[in-house]
């Protein structure tokens, strides 16, 4: 397996070199804006401790971080005012993974809008900070 | 919140009142392949309580169902001899979800291969068997 890289750009973030818009943070996990969303609040859910994949994330690690992306979720969809969530995980570049720390993809929905294309456009900073503000209002 | 239908097909599958094609079983969770896989060994994951999304899972289910995917995933991506997994988890019509238990896509990836579309094409039974025959052998 490939090992993990402590240079990716989450772990970036994590160490606090590279800024993000954060909603939500807790003891073994961190969620902040998509900085190329495929739709207005798209949110990821990373855990602290490194990982690169699915595949080897520890096991108290994996459950913590699924705890944060269904609290994550839960204000996602409130604060986005959306029908529904689309959920992603990718792991190595076949899977679609472009950064190698886990991340979960939160993806709010609305019906009728399809979903727009992966990583493929950078949202402006005022979009991504309103978007982080209103998740975070509704985190509570 | 809608509530959860006990006459989905996945509760009915958990009942025994329908067949599929298992890769993996515990206390908590239930493991088998998609009738209509985007790609060969397309396994579904989960929880063997009631739950409709992300939103209304309880925690204790929760924590076991992301416990199992990992697993599961693990045989996936041996048994597929995979590059690769995309995980998906759908909630409510807008979100992509089809059947109203929550449930984990994983599904084995190679390099350069796309994905094919959601829930379009039924694979046949002897497919099914073959690809969990597989994944089964690589969980061990």
């Amino acid at each position: 397996m490939t090992p993990y890289d402590p240079d990716n750009v989450f772990a970036k973030i994590l160490r606090g070199d590279l800024p993000c818009h954060k909603v939500h943070e807790d003891a073994d996990c961190l969620a902040f804006m998509d900085i190329m969303p495929r739709a207005p609040g798209h949110t990821l859910v990373i855990p602290k401790a490194p990982a690169r994949t699915i595949l080897d994330i520890v096991p108290a690690s994996l459950t913590s971080l699924a705890l944060a992306v269904q609290r994550v979720a839960k204000g996602v969809k409130a604060g986005m005012k959306a029908d529904g969530l689309t959920i992603q995980q990718f792991n190595e570049p076949a899977g679609g993974q472009v950064v190698f720390h886990i991340h979960f993809h939160i993806i709010p929905r609305w019906n009728g809008q399809p979903l727009g294309p992966h990583a493929s456009q950078m949202a402006p900073g005022d979009q991504l900070a309103a978007h982080a503000a209103s998740i975070r209002a509704a985190l509570g």
